[in-house]
């Protein structure tokens, strides 16, 4: 049986900012491996990004395509496309990690970068029509409503491009905004003021998407109905931390995992960054994540280098 | 006499956290305005940015030129190429910023991006010859060293790139590190050591800049001496708050500003970014820079919004 390797560095998520300490892992020499069933995270999905400086308007999938590039082609980390299933740490220290497809990989250190997922609604009919027209992803699944009238529900910058991004495509957008104003930012609300086809309806909210074999209407909140053939969810996000662990990371009230400003979690040798963590004052912005990434890796490498 | 305008935020400071601070702020129809004596700050003078994610290799110049072009060409943020004198702030609350050229410029509220400078040896010599051998800037001044012999002062990145970049240009490079190690990435000492006309010398010191009308040779602190035409001194920087204000800022003994995680300082209305303040476990890096100028925006942003 030949010995398994042991890489220094284990990244779970593939996001801005598991990519981003994968660079400077790298760049340290910390012969790392970064394990995401999604790489590019959530930024991978969004229809336009802005606002991450040097890229005055690039796609979500552009951006972190560049940054895969950067990691994996440019510098060589290992690249892991499996699921998280379950992370051991062992009597001797090294993480042992879980995957799907089954395989274990095993790491002296560990930086976590999962994320956020999208929130749900939790109203009828939402499960049952998942990918029957209810979609969290205007980016990926706008293509299907060409001609067709659709509904985005929030009120922030999600929910403002995924509109935007589908007028140009669906016949008609709906945008249901539970409270009375918009919370992003106000280039996108001026550009969705000035599409014809998309209409504002604020202080509305869904109470049951409804339909035969797929979504044809939905009821709202006074009762009245709303006829579409799909509907976009862009609410918000939640935290991920979706395996098994034999340790018990501290988290906060909504589920981040709670960080000390170098990154460190209450776990020695777990070091957390990005969306997931309650750094950068919640804010949770590709800017944000590719900060808090190069700091987990300052840490991780410090960390290693004192273990030696 | 026609009013003037009051812009909604100044960002004192035009390096990453600066320029994203804008972008953000643009975003937010937040009309600002960014100062700076030397737009691009000094990541404008890094020759080589390998981590900043999305870029794999990219000129510092080139990166900042991008930053400068996302903030003003594409978002109409406005740009005042001046260095900062003064910062009053009036009875109203209103920001009266004193620059040089002679002008005063009027804003609701600040961000102070402005940095840190080049830590000096504090030799003789070195403000005698400053300009006349004594450098700080490589990408800057390496051109005049051609086929000529100069040292390089320092044991991390900015160092370790100093002297890769001078030996594609100088005859030889003598690195001087002051410990028995270097301090920055692998990837760049594993290139130091490939270069044949890079010789590092650890365990060395500077005690003297000596020359007729320019550098000619180091005095060494074993008392042996270096000819050279050159020294390039890469040793460290430190936080620049070079203004005058009727109101004082929180620092720490360093002289960061100090910051809350929202990146607020202890003056209502003024926000600070990037490696001028005590953020980010402070790992100054372009990376950690832009989260903190996102952060800082999205706090003047809300500021703004709670005094209207």
């Amino acid at each position: 049986m030949s010995e398994q390797e042991i890489f220094d560095l284990a990244i779970v998520g593939g996001g801005p900012a598991g990519l981003t300490a994968s660079v400077y892992a790298s760049r340290y020499k910390v012969n790392n491996v970064v394990i995401a069933d999604l790489m590019g995270g959530m930024a991978f999905g969004a229809t336009e990004v802005g606002n991450f400086p040097s890229h005055p308007e690039i796609s979500g999938m552009e951006l972190m395509q560049k940054m895969q590039s950067h990691a994996f082609e440019s510098l060589g980390a290992t690249q892991k496309n499996a699921k998280v299933k379950n992370i051991d740490k062992k009597d001797d220290g090294t993480f042992e990690i879980t995957v799907e497809p089954a395989e274990k990989i095993l790491a002296k250190s560990l930086i976590i970068s999962t994320g956020t997922t999208h929130s749900k609604l939790n109203v009828p009919g939402e499960n049952e029509f998942r990918g029957k027209g209810v979609a969290y992803c205007a980016t990926c699944d706008a293509f299907f409503y060409r001609n067709l009238e659709v509904a985005v529900v929030g009120g922030g910058n999600v929910a403002l491009t995924a509109a935007l991004h589908l007028a140009k495509i669906a016949k008609q957008v709906y945008l249901l905004v539970r409270g009375d104003k918009f919370v992003g930012e106000m280039v996108w609300v001026d550009r969705v003021n000035k599409t014809p086809n998309i209409k504002v309806m604020f202080n509305t909210s869904v109470k049951e998407i409804a339909g035969q074999n797929k979504v044809e209407k939905l009821i709202l909140a006074d009762g009245s109905e709303l006829p579409v053939n799909g509907i976009f969810v862009s609410i918000g996000h939640k935290p991920v931390v979706d395996f098994t662990m034999n340790f018990a990371l501290e988290k906060d009230d909504q589920g981040h995992i709670k960080v000390a400003p170098d990154m460190r979690t209450n776990i020695d040798g777990v070091f957390a960054a990005g969306d997931v963590t309650d750094g950068s004052n919640y804010f949770k912005q590709i800017a944000t994540a590719v900060g808090e990434g190069s700091i987990a890796a300052n840490s991780a490498y410090k960390w290693l280098q004192l273990k030696q």
